[in-house]
């Protein structure tokens, strides 16, 4: 059980992702208000009591806050910091965001008001359908939570972020910036262009054989998944963390290149051999993933 | 509704896929027998009726069938094929495999006796537990089953071929195997290796920080859960099909050079334009998929 509680919260987009932090904090907040251009799902989060007021104004809903989560993309977050947004919030009010890239965001945070508890924050979690409609208060559960302090992090804002992310459900992770956004660029951003390129690959074959689009089967599915990612949503990403990415994909072909090599020699004991440890780091983790949700599981009963 | 029936039909390979073979050509035949090396796995088949008789001896399995299924790895059909199965079988047989790659397999057909009804055939279905206990008749059900052509194919030979195939329930594609291995290269081989690269470079970044693995989540488990694909499958794959998979990876590697020039350069708008049409691609498919679904659906009921 969390000892987090907010007076008055307040979420700043209410897309899938904002719209289950209502619904995952409605226990631990005095009242819950939504900021969203549209009026459409403002009027969505309102008829399904995700928030208790919901309003288009930025200022309006944030100045009395004793909480504020930034639930948008990348770019409209450090558009909101290095923007008028720091000169409405109280001293003392909790921000976190949940940008999926951390350096540039914390790095923002820097030019808040001394006084607000500033902290950069990402749950590894989400779900492909977007929208506030398909919002869902256990999206966050077990899931892990990155944090990362910014200059405006002071212990006491560590802590009553711990909170909020507990109250979530959510296991915190802390590390600094630079380090999640490495981390990402391994695990998130360079499948996502792996999975764009292998798109990209097949549709070219398309143009001289559409066979491929007919014999393409639950492999391909899986791989091209990431390829149907909100672009707006990716470019942002992969803007805000080019140098990581890069590296990565350095990375990459540099282990794609020994497995050609030994392919293209025909030393299919070799080969075989070079392949063992990524089937078996890939079930290794697979087991681990497991283990966890049995202990959660366990834990939840 | 298929014209197919066997007196005696003989499955040789009772993994998932040849047991799923048996379940679901039960009403077209009069006889299913199987042949496998692991009595544990034969008298699996026996006590659950997925065969009438069973055998380890490979010429006991054939001598009498007048259709022959081959469910076993690449290199094992093949070894079948050029060894003595051909002295084995009697004259006016329908000889099918299923192997994943066809030329090679097509291309050893063209040693046995003239009179053997061999075809080269591929079901682009699966699962990914393997063994016979996880035989399901209906895995073939409305997934393509490509055949391809061997110098042992008569026009007699292919309609009995796509009568087998429909009695499956399966979509009879058919291709020449060169086509196929090209096309089979792109959609399964080539995502394949970048899985297992995937996976060697977070296992990489796993040893000076093994973040990697905590923060892994549903991106990276669809990206990397080819890599854990079984090697000796894979092997034999690989070995039977390097050049084709060695040109797809220079056509991906150009794909994601291109992408990778646009991201280095920060150019957003641009790398945003260069991604679109594999998100358009990606959604398309994914969409006549859905189609194909419903259309099977509603024939079905």
């Amino acid at each position: 059980m969390s000892g987090f509680f907010a007076q008055r919260l307040t979420v700043v987009g209410l897309g899938m992702m904002g719209g289950s932090l209502a619904l995952a904090l409605r226990g631990y907040a005095a009242s819950i208000t939504g900021v969203d251009t549209s009026a459409e799902t403002r009027e969505y989060a309102l008829a399904h009591k995700i928030v208790d007021y919901a309003t288009d104004d930025l200022r309006a809903g944030v100045e009395n806050a004793d909480v504020v989560l930034l639930a948008a993309p990348v770019k409209a977050i450090i558009s909101m910091i290095r923007g008028r947004l720091g000169s409405y919030l109280r001293s003392n009010t909790l921000l976190i965001d949940i940008g999926s890239t951390k350096a540039d965001i914390c790095e923002a945070m820097s030019v808040l008001p001394v006084g607000i508890q500033a902290i950069g924050g990402h749950p590894m979690t989400g779900k492909e359908s977007p929208g506030i409609a398909f919002s869902d208060g256990e999206v966050y559960k077990n899931r892990p939570f990155v944090l990362c302090p910014s200059r405006r992090t002071t212990p006491a804002t560590q802590d009553r972020a711990v909170g909020l992310v507990e109250a979530l459900g959510a296991v915190v992770i802390e590390m600094d910036a630079a380090r999640h956004d490495h981390v990402v660029a391994a695990i998130s951003h360079l499948p996502y262009l792996l999975s764009a390129a292998l798109v990209a690959t097949v549709s070219k074959e398309g143009e001289t054989d559409d066979a491929v689009w007919r014999l393409a089967a639950g492999g391909f599915r899986d791989m091209s998944r990431l390829a149907g990612s909100d672009l707006s949503m990716m470019g942002d990403i992969l803007n805000t963390n080019t140098r990581a990415v890069a590296t990565l994909l350095a990375q990459f072909r540099m282990q794609l290149a020994m497995i050609e090599a030994v392919l293209i020699a025909q030393e299919n004991g070799k080969l075989v051999d070079l392949l063992r440890p990524t089937r078996e780091a890939r079930l290794a983790w697979m087991q681990s993933v497991e283990n966890n949700k049995q202990e959660n599981d366990k834990r939840g009963s």
